[in-house]
């Protein structure tokens, strides 16, 4: 999308930091969905409760960040967190099954991106 | 409503802490089309945001709680910041504006139990 | 809530619609919960996605309402659909467990509420 | 993003229509704020609440397909809706503003994006 087209209040950190957002909240909703189909372990609750609270925390921070509010250092912060838990949850179940371990990646990609946008200003 | 019929996951204070973002997300986003229609200081870029930024963090922690999640005291607690800057915002307008005045007070009762909230377990 | 200081852009029944729609969206999220839990046929992706179907169809009709959108006929249509859907997956479940059928009858509720605001002004 | 690694119930032209409603939503939200600092028309009640609209419906319709949901075909109806009356409200003031013509551009491809989504399998 050409960027020069679109309202001026984001710089590029922070666009990249709302596509990593975005990308997260699309997996983890996606991989909830092929848990819930696998059962098992893989539908554990707190392993499909840390894929709802990531899916949401980033669209969160995504919203905070569109809408250049103030408080989204601590949205991004705590979006952070929460998609680390996804990743370390995604990670045990990892073994032989390729769509966690995608997953994990991303989660892990938009923690290290939220956590730099969290301290940006700070 | 009758909590026994209710799952169990959840304590009287954190359903008390639920029912006050529930209200505050609908008498922000209420508040805000009112003020879209006075126009002029109400209508306002970052009131209109902090009225939207209040909105979604109520209901994002509301979520967070519902899910029992441990991540809502780090949820609660930035919802306690984006309730008490709403509420700031909204008395800067309460002259004649019972409208803004009835915004502000939800949200500091909002802020108040969230702030609670966020301690707890800490 | 006194609704005297409130904005006017809402009926009552808009307000009623509305409340049913929170309410019905917290149920549902709670007994998700609850069926993770429980595992089996509890867990099952359809139920699940049904349960979360509802409790999202339920937060953007709310909006819809609140804002005074004009196409809040349209999303309160097919939050009636998400909440009958949401009530038929609980009640076959609801053999033995409160939980499903509290939630199976304020899904009920909503699917009413909803459809008759739906209807309202077509 | 590599889609074999990702879970296997979207078809392409469904994960097409998810990144038009994730674009969609990132430009109105923008735009929004873009409209809220110009003043004036641009901030007029409803053609705000269109930018709302429109955001909340793209959300919303991208959840059910990502879910795989049955009622898919409900919210990217009702989403096309929201879509074409944002791009109709922004084009009205797009005479001097390439934000609003790139706005309403983006509204009508993800209209007709979610019209085709709407149809599929009815």
């Amino acid at each position: 999308m050409s960027h020069h087209l679109r309202a001026e209040h984001l710089s590029d950190a922070m666009r990249e930091c709302i596509a990593s957002c975005s990308d997260c909240h699309d997996v983890c909703t996606e991989t909830m969905v092929h848990c819930l189909r696998r059962g098992g372990e893989h539908a554990a609750p707190e392993h499909i409760k840390a894929l709802l609270d990531c899916a949401q925390a980033c669209d969160t921070s995504r919203d905070f960040m569109l809408r250049g509010s103030a408080l989204h250092h601590a949205y991004c912060g705590a979006c952070a967190q929460a998609c680390e838990r996804c990743a370390e949850s995604c990670e045990k179940l990892a073994g032989d099954d390729e769509v966690m371990r995608n997953c994990a990646e991303m989660c892990r990609r938009c923690a290290t991106s939220c956590r730099e946008m969290a301290g940006a200003g700070h």
